[in-house]
């Protein structure tokens, strides 16, 4: 497969053209960053992390029946994904009080949810990715209200599937973000990424009582290095796909 | 029925219980309030006109099969409501885009929508009224699933039930505010107010091509004085009532 001209460029990946038109090549970048874009910050070793953070997340969804555009790693730090017509969401799921929710509704940070929840939120950084509703997404021609009863209901599957490969290397599933889109036949599937920068890992193996943070907030909130967190998510994820069975090179 | 202790003081109304534990006694005030409470002013006559307006306004809606919180009016700014357990929620329906939705959304005012907008906002001066969807409602526990699956078909009902009354009027109902709560034997009404505080009303009969404002706006906006545009509202409406039989001290 052949990398051709650049398409995009993001916050944290960059995105390529191939000589095959049905297939995109990502390059996952070192960079960090947080508050709307305002703090930014380079880490050595991030962008190889993250690659190989979600390959394995959607290889071990793809294992819970959740495909996803991922088709192959391809180097340290890029992967060929299947081309959609991707929704400008973020689709956030959250199970425990955490971030934007607390701040936004007064609560505090921590306290589970009896069920999960899903919120939107377009992206426009101009407007700062506002929150929306489904019937806000639906007059903006955002999506289709049929588009929302596919969307909604794969979002928690796919919530479910990641508590189940969290909870097995001790990591509790605060909340995470994740992108989907269609494929040229029409597939809704999960596209962007799942990494410690869109996902708020918490470990249970240091049971210290307070929180140790293996995800983009030790960034965020100043706490620490983000690489050594990336690195054990890295390592956790590489185990439970060898003890499933997933190749890994 | 007599008047006893104040309950409640809002920025528009104040409560009284009364010597029937089922029932309040609401005065209208003369105050108005715009941009989260820091603007506020007191417009003589406002009290009574909102107070005569959401009195033809639930009367008009009764005879459409809506019920509200209203009993009677008792006075100039007097009127008697049930009592009820409110949800802490503003109920916005939109059918035009203004307001809000425009600068949290980069859409221009004006565009009428394919179909009826509903958001919720907490009803919070501290977090400042914070949008919500329906998963946050009920993992905070402000509503069970139960209670929307309730409220939203009634809030897309009431509205139907406005649009006309106001298309009578030649006034279009550009968006407005409810809240609903539940008497003691657990019905869920429509209760707060329908005025010009609570609606954005655009005037239909002058059409010089800009947009005519029967609402709140014109103090929000400092586009001119409330007065004479909310007693069109109640004299229109008056007509109207007058028309459908309605009896009218």
């Amino acid at each position: 497969m052949e990398k051709l001209e650049k398409l995009y460029e993001g916050k944290a990946k960059q995105l390529f053209a191939t000589d095959d038109p049905e297939v995109l090549w990502v390059e996952y970048k070192n960079s960090a960053t947080a508050g709307d874009g305002e703090k930014k910050e380079d880490f050595a070793g991030k962008g190889r992390l993250n690659n190989r953070i979600t390959t394995l997340v959607f290889d071990l969804l793809a294992k819970r029946g959740i495909p996803s555009h991922l088709v192959k790693r391809v180097g340290d730090t890029a992967q060929l994904v299947r081309k959609m017509d991707m929704f400008p969401l973020e689709i956030v799921l959250r199970n425990t009080a955490a971030g934007h929710f607390c701040s936004r509704l007064g609560v505090e940070e921590g306290i589970d949810f009896d069920e999960p929840v899903l919120e939107y939120f377009m992206k426009n950084d101009e407007l700062h990715d506002p929150f929306v509703n489904d019937d806000d997404l639906v007059v903006l021609h955002v999506c289709t209200r049929q588009d929302l009863a596919e969307i909604a209901p794969l979002a928690k599957r796919i919530n479910e599937a990641l508590i189940d490969i969290f909870a097995k290397i001790d990591v509790k599933l605060v909340d995470f973000k994740i992108e989907m889109g269609r494929t040229s036949d029409g597939t809704l599937l999960l596209g962007d990424e799942i990494t410690p920068d869109s996902c708020r890992l918490w470990d249970q193996r240091d049971h210290s009582g307070k929180v140790e943070h293996l995800d983009k907030d030790l960034f965020r909130r100043d706490l620490g290095d983000i690489i050594p967190a990336y690195e054990e998510i890295e390592r956790r994820l590489s185990e439970l796909a060898a003890s499933e069975g997933i190749a890994i090179d």
